[in-house]
C-alpha cells in the first residue's frame, strides 16, 4: 500500500467512516454510496469523494463503494489491528475523567496507566488503570512499550513534564493543556485547548450568525 | 472593522496571541516582531504574518508590531469584553470535570449552569455552579440569555438531546459526544472527539515516524 501522506482533516475523518462502515458491515449491507455516506455522517459528499480519493480507486461511478472492501481498506490503512499502548499524565478532574472514559469504541488504543505526584493518588485505580508515581514512569512505559501520553498536568509544570517525558522516550504528546510545548523535532505534539475550542464556536457564531453550518470547517480554509 | 471571514485555523489562534500580548503588555514591553511571537508560541512567523494579514495593516516592516495597539485590536475583534453565558448538558465524568475546568483564562466566557436528568445531581452544584434538571433549561437559558451550550451526554441520547437545545433556542453546541449530529442550517456544531483526536496522532506517529513536528497541521491542506 503506498504510505502517501493525505492531509489532517482527512485522516481525522477515515475513523468516522470506518466506524460507520462497520455498522453497514453487521447488517449486511454491501455497498454503499459516497450521499449515503454523506447523509448518515453529514459531510459533504464532495469532501468524501475527494477524502477516498488520497487513498486510491476505491469505488466506481454511479456504483458507489464495496462496504466489505473498503472496510478491510481503512483496517489496513488505519492499523486497527495493532493496539497502540498509552498512559496519561495528571490524574488531576480532567485526567481522572478521560481515564474514565477509556477512548470508548477504540479498539486499538490502551489506556495502559496514569501517573501523578500526589502520594494520596498513587498506589490507587481509575476504572482498573493504575495510578503510578512520576518516579516510575521509565519503568512503565517500557513494559508496556509506550510512546504516546495525554498530558492533562497543571499549566506552569507542562513543559518541566513534557522534557520528562521526551527523555523517557515519549515520541507522542496529546496535550491539554494551555501551554504551547517545546518539543524535540521527532516529538509530534497534537494540542486540544479547550478553552480555544469555546472561544472559536464563540467567536463565528458572533461574527457569521447567519452563517450556515459547516461543521468540518478547516475545509474552508 | 471590516468583518472579513477569517480561515477557522487563523482563528483559533487569535486567543493564543491575545494571551501572549497580555503578557508582555503586563511587563511593560512596547513592541514584538514575529519572530518573538513566533519563538514563545511556536508557529511558523510566516503563518503568523498570514494571520495578521487577515486583520488588516498591523505592523510595519522591520519594525515589528506595537503591543498596545496589536491587544486593542484582537480584544475588539474577539469581543473579549462581551461575557458569554455557556451552558452543559450532561453531568457525567466529563462534564463534571469541564465544569471544574472552568475555561480558565478565559474572561469571556461563564459556565453558569449544569443539567442533568439525575436526580442524584440535580440541586447540588459543582464548584458553584447549579445543576438543573433538563426541564428548566429553557427557564434558566433565557434568564442568563444562553445561546452556547456544551454537549456531554451518553451518545444514544445526544440527537434527542440535541434537537431538545435547538427547540430551545440554542444556536451553538460544542459536541464532546461521538455522534454526527443533525442540525438546523442557523446551528453551529463543532465537534471535538476525543477518541478521533488521539487516533490521529497515533495513525502520524505510525506512519510518518520520522516526520518533522508540526502543531498546526492542519496548515498542511
Amino acid at each position: 500500500m503506498a504510505e502517501q501522506k493525505i492531509p489532517q482533516v482527512t485522516a481525522k475523518r477515515l475513523p468516522l467512516y470506518y466506524r460507520y462502515l462497520e455498522k453497514l458491515h453487521a447488517i449486511g449491507k454491501q455497498r454503499v454510496s459516497s450521499s449515503d455516506l454523506s447523509d448518515a455522517l453529514q459531510i459533504d459528499p464532495a469532501t468524501i469523494r475527494r477524502d477516498f480519493s488520497y487513498l486510491g480507486e476505491l469505488g466506481k461511478k454511479g456504483y458507489g463503494y464495496n462496504v466489505t472492501y473498503l472496510l478491510q481498506f481503512l483496517r489496513d490503512f488505519l492499523k486497527q489491528d495493532e493496539v497502540t499502548n498509552v498512559v496519561l499524565i495528571g490524574v488531576g478532574n480532567l485526567g481522572t475523567a478521560l481515564l474514565r472514559y477509556n477512548f470508548y469504541r477504540s479498539h486499538n488504543t490502551k489506556l495502559v496507566a496514569g501517573f501523578d505526584q500526589d502520594p494520596r493518588k498513587v498506589g490507587t485505580d481509575i476504572d482498573g488503570i493504575p495510578v503510578y508515581s512520576m518516579d516510575r514512569l521509565k519503568e512503565v512505559i517500557a513494559l508496556h512499550h509506550v510512546e504516546v501520553a495525554i498530558l492533562t498536568v497543571p499549566v506552569n509544570v507542562a513543559q518541566a513534564t513534557a522534557d520528562f517525558l521526551f527523555e523517557a522516550g515519549i515520541r507522542g504528546i496529546l496535550n491539554f493543556t494551555p501551554a504551547r510545548l517545546t518539543a524535540p523535532p521527532t516529538v509530534r505534539i497534537h494540542n486540544i485547548d479547550l478553552t480555544i475550542e469555546l472561544q472559536t464556536l464563540i467567536y463565528f457564531l458572533k461574527n457569521f450568525p447567519d452563517d450556515e453550518n459547516v461543521e468540518v470547517s478547516d475545509e474552508k480554509e
